[in-house]
């Protein structure tokens, strides 16, 4: 088979073909950085999205958009309570060391890459309120999470009201928000309910290089628009930024495309039975497989990444084709 | 006139159609991050053009490519020096600060925002050997300058035996590196002769949204892919910047661009006399230009930037039109 | 001569006996760090002082009082505006940089390196109110200032009514505060009437390594409270630095000592004429004196730094004696 | 009973005659900073003590030494190894976030919070060698442990050659370094034997405000003889802390001063048998006593810290008094 079926990373699939149009058509000169007319549309595409003000900033990847979310929200001296496998944790190469100035991470156990209130309290009740322990100043949660889990409507009210509660600002990482909302079928709103600040991720859903940073509390991004520009975020020519995301809002794309993923995705976990290490509730699979299946289904023409020594992880993304999925089922059914 | 005859900014032009051909070409699925086919041509490529092994990293703006040019080379306790009127002083929010963790810029006097050694020395000579003061570590030039001014070959290996002696690390800004050897009339290395590491950008040069960091000391790139993660500058689709690098590269257009832009720049020059601020080498043009003088050239179709009280500037880019240039050569030369 | 008659530094003059009294007096065990008696009775004591209710911490050294006395009152991307010449840019080291992660010193100029409100407009005015340049968060002024010149009490209120009107906090660096008292003659808050944090000295004045941040605005001190911690500077034996100071206040012993070093330094001005490169208002001295002339003062056992190629610094303190005095002002005289 | 009988931190305890006698003798004037007389025999006197060439510098806390030892050994995009409740993870407020802007902790876990060569793989062999990740660049243990245990000679043997096989520097927080050496009764640079750095500490141990940072790799001091001014580290009468160092040194009385703790902590272990959490090798107890049984010994004039629900920690210093252990030993064994 010349070339493999694509399930190692939604992060490389294609752009959206009305992403292309819409880059095309942003083409002509404009005015530099932020003031071009493309990106002064996002707050109110955001707003009528999101169903209320916001201020929404462009930003090239998930991990600037992370850090630049919680910059405003977590002093130096301060930390962040996130799950002990978030990928702001993990797979961020200590960014938000670097964007919060040594800040801390705090790290909670909770299932699924998911936090409860009660995951939250077992790791800062123990935090003895004097100078010498670093104190939370901010919670941040990834919908969907590092597993493919989703918090519900009411889990984010939740921690939104726990997070209130404790003086705590609230970050929703959505690098697959897409995928939460499509699953949950839920205004979007509701799937980072009560949240400060939202990651909108669409890399990963059909976008080229443009995540969007989504503040329901407006007055936080007057402080991250310096951020931005003093982390080598402001790009100069910023519509075509804001043009695949005003791509992606245009007529719902971001949700067909993720539903899209999540539907490949549901089709392939019919087939894995008890081989699931988590319910498939977006586009991830990882799915118990030993090193001779692995082996098998990469001969047989699939490409994804090992998952730790007996499992595999499967991403399907707005593009994996039906015949593709059908055959991955098919293959791991016969196994 | 419905559209004005743009002379705001290079960093506002369009894309150029090959490198638009080029990322249309990279649409196709490959690994994510700089691991795809195209990220790994760029050491060759650029050792190509510069004659010598280097290393060669993207990243999305001028900002982070400075800051993460310098990083390797200057510890968070130290100084780079640089003109008092460098970008990376004046224009950057500060991101040296961010990038460097506190080092400092040791700021220097030069004529036309350019730095001989005679004006390094006036500037860190009286730094006294001691704990209590920055020392400097590096020094960073602009080629060609905030000014549009060239360093020549000769003045670019004086600045390099400086730097070596004084044991400072030798960064170069090129933002408009492409004029500045389109001007010069040299070989690349030449003009940045001697430096160990070299911004070289194409985002005002027909680029969408990729400059690259070209590391003549391979090894200082080892740390800046670690600080590059860090900073959230690795695309996850980094093989949309590296198709546009490539494609700059590719039969020179990167300095078919740059004549082109230089060429509209001296044309308007010829028309300006004794109103220029600073010889015109390269694609701005700094002009005296009264208030009601700047005010006629608006109402005649001409958009630009104030300079101050008494004074405009003008940029060039790849796409100025002939007629737009002979326009603003016609309507300054009747002033 | 045996012992130089010393006019180095009053950062190398002996401890106030007093001190050591109270020192010795601190010895016997009591709660760690800041929770011991003395430390709990510093908010009183200089609230009395100042007629004011006050939040003060004490730390060991004069760089990290400013640095940490700034912490609150200015963001990461945000600037400080200080004279050319002060301490927090000079002298050290970039631990603004450090403390402030990176925030910008944007430097003023102004005679006696003191700033009024026009030479700070001069500095900040020419700011634009954008992204791409570090905007000014807080004011530091030194009092007395790296010339030994005082701020009147109107001085004062009117760089407090031009840093509200532009929004930035407010700092006195006052290394030698006890020295513009003395000369003033005016009641301590007058002399640094209006601003939102003192760095009060006591180092150079008869402490061993004990100085005091006293925050006019209590609620800056509970975020500096986990900064101190954060950079060591959270003694565990902290009862000693709070006694230091505590006899320091006593019966006004700072400003008696202040007195005697003034005084000291007065009388050899008295000698000094034309040679004077700045009004004495404090402890300090800079006078012309040619390498000879400096010789020559060295072989007659008075010991001090050269200032430049033809000047000399000499500084008193509360420990100067009056023949010391007398002797420098003669030898001085008959140049 | 008037004054209680104090086992709750020997960071509280009274500064040892010796000490005292030796400030008294550093009182004359002398060069400020570290350029006196006696700051400049830290370096032979350390020599001396580990039988090896060493640079040694003063700081105020452990705090300070700990993260300025990690400054030279750990770039801000590194991370250090240490125990999950090593005092720099707990107890110092984010200082190393602080101090290596933004460097992570990487977590092990180990028996008595100490380390083996196993437990430390056990946390690093699961980074993934690419930039997603933050790479371990050195090694932090404490001696004794924050549970009093210490590592023989062997133990740190086979640390250091771990260290340098993985290319990790080496850092051993000795606040409590005294008690080890006293407990191993080897010789010092066998307790921390291959390590390349020391924080030394003598505040718990009799001193009033001085820990020493000795480098085994002289030149790493090179570095932080910048970073130890740039956080405002650098004391102007730094002579008092030299001098309470070499009066530690002097006759040993730092071993002595330990053996004395150890001595009193090993009488109370002998009567809390089953009791006790953790074998008694230095001047800390940890102790299993009933909320009622702590409120008795309260009542019966003994001052310590709760540890969690059901245990509490009790601390020997230098000045603890043969008939207070005694009378903690008979308490307990009464209970």
């Amino acid at each position: 088979m010349a070339v493999p079926m694509q399930f190692l990373s939604d992060n490389a699939a294609p752009v959206h073909p009305a992403v292309w149009e819409a880059l095309r058509a942003a083409d002509e000169a404009d005015a530099p950085y932020d003031n071009d007319f493309l990106s002064r549309r996002l707050d109110e595409a955001f707003g009528g999205l999101f169903g209320c003000e916001v201020a929404a900033l462009w930003v090239a990847t998930g991990t600037a958009a992370n850090c630049l979310a919680l910059a405003p929200m977590v002093p130096p001296h301060g930390g962040v309570v996130c799950h002990r496998e978030a990928h702001i944790e993990v797979d961020e190469a200590g960014a938000p060391g670097f964007y919060l100035h040594g800040a801390k991470l705090i790290l909670a156990e909770g299932e699924g890459a998911r936090l409860t209130p009660g995951d939250i309290e077992a790791a800062i009740d123990p935090i003895r309120d004097d100078v010498h322990q670093v104190q939370p100043h901010a919670l941040s949660v990834t919908q969907t999470s590092e597993y493919g889990r989703a918090y519900s409507p009411g889990d984010m009210s939740a921690l939104a009201r726990f997070a209130r509660e404790r003086g705590l600002g609230f970050h929703v990482d959505g690098a697959r928000f897409a995928n939460a909302v499509a699953h949950l079928d839920c205004l979007p709103r509701e799937a980072c309910a009560g949240s400060d600040v939202l990651s909108f991720g669409f890399v990963k859903n059909g976008g080229m290089g443009a995540e969007a940073i989504v503040f329901f509390d407006p007055a936080l991004a007057d402080v991250v628009r310096y951020r931005r520009k003093r982390a080598g975020h402001l790009q100069s020519k910023g519509r075509f930024l804001a043009a695949q995301i005003l791509a992606m809002l245009d007529d719902d794309l971001w949700l067909r495309n993720a539903r899209a993923a999540n539907a490949a995705a549901a089709e392939i976990a019919g087939a894995c039975g008890s081989r699931l290490m988590h319910p498939v509730e977006a586009n991830e699979l990882f799915v118990r497989l030993s090193s001779s299946e692995r082996e098998w289904l990469r001969a047989s023409g699939f490409s994804f990444y090992d998952w730790g020594e007996d499992a595999a992880r499967f991403v399907t993304a707005w593009n994996t084709r039906a015949e593709d999925a059908a055959a991955l089922a098919k293959a791991i059914a016969e196994l």
